[in-house]
């Protein structure tokens, strides 16, 4: 394809791309095709000869678009917001076509420099030390993966690394019971096994208790197992509670433990000030991730990982074989030693879009606005005689259920609750998903879209009354 | 933003892309920036205020460009390519804009299915077993790192995943002494440590002697010890050696050991009938890896993988807290729980434009003609009288050196080596990059760019002569 036949089908796409940001909350948010249903309608081999980009396009919008979930409509309330927004997808479009590794700084020096100052942005804007490093990983759960191996090389100076567990496994790792798999999941990748994931019970707002967590510690030093890691949740996903970070980080401190923080949605928050008392004593953790790809408008992936000591990060990854020497090596900073994946995006230059575009005045406003339509839905749910918040709002998400007076039976809520989400997002014209607060079956409502007003969070409370109140069961 | 807005700016951007495409190979090929040259010039912290998209890109295309290494320039001939192409492009436009996950498959279902699709459309045209599953994973040391796990947690019934390690590491993986650098980590990360990655000796033509594999698995079950995994290179990074994967299939079939195939760039071009019995075997295998992010013209990141038995790998992965239950689990197939992300970038699609778009025909005629270039310098390089093919070409990638006539000192011409590419990437017009070949410094040259003729391979090899003929020392 030439750079004439290229322009052209772009600028096809672009205006394509427009035309849908204006039109996509008049699509499904969630999909409603049936499993298999874009499968069966893609042909069963790779074409032979090659087909013209307008009958791909043409597939593209009749046999995919059908099959998606748009999470960049302003009705999606679902799970945590993945949000894109304009300045990110220019971004994103110059990135596609550059194709640069940055993986060592010699591969791309922009790359990796861009990274850098703009961590340096987003730590001060949110309160993290200025002698802490930031570098972009792929998700959350690739950030946490390396701090639990950091934290496992760091306490038995890089042998496992050398040669392997050298005995049983005496580690463990504390976090709540609230808290996200991927800690699990890094915590069995890393070779300690889930059983050594100590889950801490939580308090009535779903906070990791600290006294528990010391008592545990305590017993645990006494059984002869070594404390290694706490993961404190600032934003569970659940119902976005908020771990006592300040005690915990004395804890963590007295008994010489790692303490890495997981911001990973509600990080976002933290660019307002009245927010970052949320992390205070994070001077004394040694690690903090927070996802711009979820609540700071661009687009995934882009999830920033924050650490106090970088070389303990660099010494865990480092590998430098013949082929990937270079001249400046010890000179500069090469971010394929920062983490798993050798080859590197070039995800920083969203963020600059991002935070240039909208300065941090507007990205403040977004996220005060968004957490307001929250409140204001926290308050319509106070007044309504059938529902109920299960759990206090926190920032922008509402933990609620439908209750109809009278009914009291745990069970029979349970299941209408249930009921009531899948109807809702049968109509096509909301996305909202669920959690359980003990045994509670608690409906999300997340107001974090990059387009979301107060229109579609009134229209969307209207909805949810009517479709419960016309409810059988 | 709105739309009108974005729809001016993304058509600029547009014009601007197809620009850079047309006048890609007049850049500088390797940036030629001081550290910290563009890092000094981006401001000092987050602007308060926002500021235009015309500012930002005006920025973009000063402070920027300087510092990038261009990658998609018909004259990168250094590492192994990271190929964009205009599909591909095209395609990660519209996956900017729709901003999905692929995590799970009601987060989009599209995303899950058609990735199904395009995976048995590779693995087909390869000549992957038709039992096998494949997918998406970023990078090929993230889907190494996988097999390994995989490979622990099937020998072990599960019992690190949930215990950690029980005992002193008893077990061995092993690859050759040329293998890369992903290997090595990925055992680090998994807890086996790097003393138990045995790097088997290579034959003259640098692949895993395997003989010597056998011998040391023998003498390692002598020891007590337990031969868990085999990684067999198809291509190795630094010179593209072929291990031999029938012989050594046999050798892990016999002693059941768990057998990786890492064929990252090499993989490629088994899409050539000519080049598939290099896989002979492969059916006693259990994983294969490739990118198509490399030489099959796909932006990053967009590494396959493929495993013989998906339940193995699904249940070394898959966690399911509340929050991510829905009611199609154990239905449908939820690609979080096939490797260690839980968010998933829609990459389906630009792997879809791509094969449409060229057909099997067309990308089997860019990867052959991308091997008769280098088929070409190779006997440029027969016939030059002060150079030398260090190890015969393998696929598109020479690996020579310059070796003046009567010159045999060894460290001499590893100097002289140096110090040529070095001169070489100083002038922009090229991108070269080196490996050591026993202890001799040798320069590789990977013809695998999207865009490269016939011409840029000519005026490299004349630069490379001239220049080399010129140096004094």
């Amino acid at each position: 394809m030439d750079s004439s036949e290229f322009r052209k089908h772009a600028h096809q796409m672009v205006d394509w791309m427009a035309d849908y940001m204006d039109n996509v909350d008049n699509y499904p948010v969630k999909s409603q095709v049936h499993p298999k249903k874009i499968y069966d309608q893609i042909e069963k081999g790779i074409p032979q000869k090659g087909e013209s980009i307008d009958l791909i396009f043409k597939d593209f919008q009749k046999k995919i678009i059908p099959g998606i979930t748009h999470w960049q409509n302003p009705n999606f309330f679902a799970y945590f917001n993945a949000n894109a927004s304009p300045p990110s997808i220019l971004a994103e479009m110059l990135t596609a076509t550059l194709g640069i590794q940055g993986m060592k700084w010699e591969t791309s020096p922009a790359s990796t420099e861009l990274e850098e100052r703009m961590m340096e942005w987003l730590g001060d804007a949110m309160g993290i030390p200025k002698t802490w490093t930031g570098v972009i990983q792929d998700t959350a759960s690739t950030a946490t993966l390396a701090s639990i191996l950091t934290a496992r090389e760091q306490k038995t100076n890089y042998q496992i690394n050398e040669k392997g567990f050298g005995e049983s496994t005496k580690f463990r790792i504390y976090c709540s019971d609230q808290t996200h798999s991927s800690i699990e999941k890094g915590a069995k990748i890393a070779g300690f096994g889930k059983d050594n994931v100590i889950k801490i019970p939580t308090d009535d707002q779903l906070a990791l208790r600290a006294d528990l967590l010391l008592q545990q510690i305590k017993q645990d030093i006494k059984n002869g197992l070594e404390p290694l890691c706490i993961v404190v949740a600032i934003g569970t996903t659940g119902t976005m509670a908020m771990d006592p970070l300040k005690e915990i980080a004395q804890i963590a401190e007295e008994y010489k433990i790692w303490l890495h923080v997981d911001a990973a949605y509600a990080g976002s928050a933290l660019i307002l000030p009245e927010y970052q008392p949320l992390i205070k004593g994070i001077e004394k953790a040694d690690s903090f991730v927070f996802n711009p790809h979820k609540w700071l408008f661009t687009n995934f992936d882009c999830s920033t990982y924050f650490v106090k000591d970088k070389n303990a990060l660099v010494n865990t990854f480092a590998i430098l074989p013949e082929y990937l020497k270079t001249k400046t090596d010890g000179l500069v900073n090469n971010h394929c030693d920062w983490g798993i994946p050798l080859g590197r995006r070039f995800r920083s230059l969203k963020l600059w879009f991002v935070m240039r575009y909208y300065g941090l005045e507007g990205l403040q406003n977004m996220i005060r606005y968004h957490i307001d339509l929250a409140k204001w839905l926290e308050n319509e749910i106070h007044k309504a005689a059938n529902f109920e918040l299960v759990v206090p709002r926190s920032m922008n998400l509402v933990c609620f259920r439908f209750k109809p007076k009278g009914n009291n039976d745990l069970e029979k809520l349970n299941i209408i609750n249930e009921q009531l989400l899948h109807q809702l997002n049968a109509t096509g014209s909301l996305f909202l998903t669920h959690t359980k607060v003990d045994s509670v079956y608690t409906l999300r409502m997340v107001i974090g879209q990059t387009n979301v007003e107060k229109e579609h969070v009134e229209k969307a409370w209207e909805l949810i009354q009517k479709t419960a109140n016309e409810m059988t069961y």
